[in-house]
């Protein structure tokens, strides 16, 4: 084992608890040997399992014939990559929860897991203990998947859930998520929008056989998120989430990350707190949904310990769920031509004729509204809520330059899409 | 295959919308190159896909030496496992849908498979298109199961809705499901709760590893339920659904197939219509929730793809999840000593002391009360109505013994369980 943090300790308990149990499945004992750390000296938060050796050295993991299996929970990039491409040269199957690493330099480690003919599993670098790999790969793997959405960073999703729920603002909203240990002393990654980019890049893989580079992907955070349109979108019947989003739109993919309003009824708007859930499409299976704890030390052990169990029947690799290992370049439809409804709220003074002009604005660039309301009076001004039909997200951004341009506008306007 | 109707031609149409994809991901190319039907003169509702041969002779499909897997989509008990034990002695590959065939007498079956070394595979047995087999078999199967609760029949499921959301009585509703296909001409194993029940042991075996012999299972159906139950359930803020149920209670399985109240903020309470839905509790992935379509032919064809496209990877046959092919008898705990919350409705004359008679012959059997309500007068007599805390089901049927031969009541009383 490769790091020995939240969710080494996690493996290490539940391998020890359900051992009995483990054996009876698999016909095998699993036995952590190795645990590489990065400071012998730092005093652990969890017990050393018995048995288990702490070393500060790669290669005693990965050279040690005795050792069949490397599971990486290091995090980062560049060491993890470099210890796992010795375990695979070596002949040992790997287990990673390393979605960073599979999403922006994985490639090279599967042309080589096939080479070495073994396993290079990662079920829980997506959505913790939720089987989205082991579904997408296997059980709906004879299904064209028209769309996917999937809400995939508890973080972001405990922050606009206690938003929504409990009418916090956004900073105090993250300093509970810091103080509870759901987000990390630097929330970029989550808030931004990017750990939930690195996971819809290899759903994207799975569920597609199609490579869209993580750097072109079109990202969205919800840092800064206002109350007010949280507010607005209660009033409309949504709620706000971030969603990961993928569709198939006539054999191009539309994907993303965005903000997005989610009608109130849709299973997806219920998901609550540090849940993460996934909803596809398939064009035989239908809808499908799937929800649970998408983080945490045991449910993302639950995970790893699925892939160590897969390995440990003897399985064959099966490791993309395609019979090549690297996909080609997916057919991208550019993020300027994707179509959406959008909920726009703009800040304007109170002057007659602001709604004519940018309602007139919207009508320039073909843009259909589906409902506008304007409600009482801010400190910053008058808000104006649209909800229009189905644009492209260039119309849309060309309205909206429009009326920044004949200075309409108090603010930067707020442009979310609507899931439809 | 063997049978040719809903879940067969879906299938037949599956492969070949998405023949193209299967290739890529199996590497192999799929051909249905016998189909056995009952009656060759038939008129046929679909198209026999091309290349196909139809034949009345089991032999020609399971004697055929270029066939490599049983498809077996017949239903029935005796039948189909006179042909699958024959495809199996022949060293054939057999995925089924049979959820009877394998609840009441599949044992034999997984012997010879494994002697033989092939699959023996049945996603498609439960809940349709929603991979729940494949996930207790694998994705979750490090974890011990505490507690596992479906919506597994999408017909019971249908007419429940409809009495909810339109206010339509027993009758109409089922009456309405028939119309739409749903419910077949006799909807006994729907309504009676078997279909659930041969699922749930299913299910059982899955993530327990247990064999909870079907014909002990206790099993209550929906048939003749009364809309007046499902609006003082809605009142109270509860759904009510059929639901399968197993939990474990230190060691021991309780199990059963009940109608049940469900809080409406449960995500198992919004599963609406033809809906199937699984939701369950891992000791270290914690809740999985997990909602699709559970029956159609092309939800169904999706699980038979499923399986079909593992034997066409190669992989090892993994047919039970455990090491054994036949699980030992579960220790099961004596329905009557279950525990649940319960909802009672009794119907009484309005006399003064019969709300203080019921009460005491709760308390009697130490079954304390947690609300009831009495609200206005029914053509049938008053309802009283009463939510109780945790209380064993021999408790619950002693005190309506006891208020029953006390002749309180003007009818039988309604006891159904609430989900915890």
């Amino acid at each position: 084992m490769a790091g020995f943090g939240t969710v080494g300790s996690g493996l290490a308990r539940v391998l020890d608890e359900n051992r009995q149990w483990i054996t009876e499945r698999t016909g095998r004992e699993m036995v952590i040997k190795t645990i590489l750390v990065r400071d012998l000296a730092k005093p652990r938060a969890w017990p050393v399992p018995q048995g288990a050796t702490l070393t500060a050295d790669p290669a005693v993991l990965t050279d040690d014939p005795e050792i069949d299996v490397l599971v990486e929970l290091m995090g980062g990039i560049a060491a993890p990559h470099a210890i796992i491409k010795r375990a695979l040269e070596a002949g040992k199957h790997v287990v990673t929860a390393n979605k960073a690493l599979l999403a922006e330099d994985g490639y090279d480690l599967y042309r080589l897991a096939e080479q070495q003919n073994v396993g290079l599993h990662h079920e829980a670098s997506v959505a913790g203990g939720i089987p989205i790999v082991q579904t997408l790969k296997e059980s709906l793997a004879g299904n064209r998947i028209g769309s996917l959405v999937g809400i995939l960073n508890g973080t972001a999703n405990y922050i606009l859930s206690e938003m929504t729920s409990n009418g916090l603002d956004f900073a105090t909203a993250l300093g509970q998520a810091q103080e509870l240990g759901y987000a990390e002393a630097d929330p970029t990654l989550d808030i931004e929008g990017h750990d939930t980019a690195h996971k819809l890049v290899l759903l994207i893989r799975l569920a597609y056989g199609m490579d869209y580079p993580y750097a072109e992907l079109p990202v969205q955070g919800i840092a800064g998120i206002d109350r007010m349109d949280i507010e607005f979108a209660r009033e409309l019947g949504f709620r706000i989430k971030l969603l990961a989003q993928v569709r198939d739109v006539d054999g191009k993919l539309e994907a993303g990350v965005f903000p997005t309003l989610v009608k109130h009824t849709f299973l997806i708007a219920r998901v609550g707190g540090a849940y993460n859930a996934i909803r596809l499409e398939g064009n035989a299976v239908g809808p499908v949904f799937l929800h649970g704890l998408g983080a945490g030390s045991l449910p993302t052990a639950s995970a790893v310990l699925a892939d160590l169990m897969t390995v440990a029947r003897g399985a064959a690799p099966h490791n993309t769920g395609f019979q090549r290992q690297v996909p080609p370049r997916a057919d991208i439809l550019p993020p300027a031509d994707a179509e959406s409804s959008y909920y726009v709220r703009a800040m304007v003074p109170d002057n007659p004729g602001v709604l004519r002009d940018l309602a007139g604005a919207m009508a320039d660039h073909s843009i259909s509204i589906a409902q506008a309301i304007q409600k009482g009076q801010h400190p910053q001004g008058v808000p104006l809520v649209f909800m229009t039909h189905a644009a492209r997200a260039s119309a849309i951004q060309g309205a909206i330059a429009q009326v920044q341009a004949a200075g309409l506008l108090l603010a930067p306007p707020v442009c979310y899409r609507v899931l439809q």
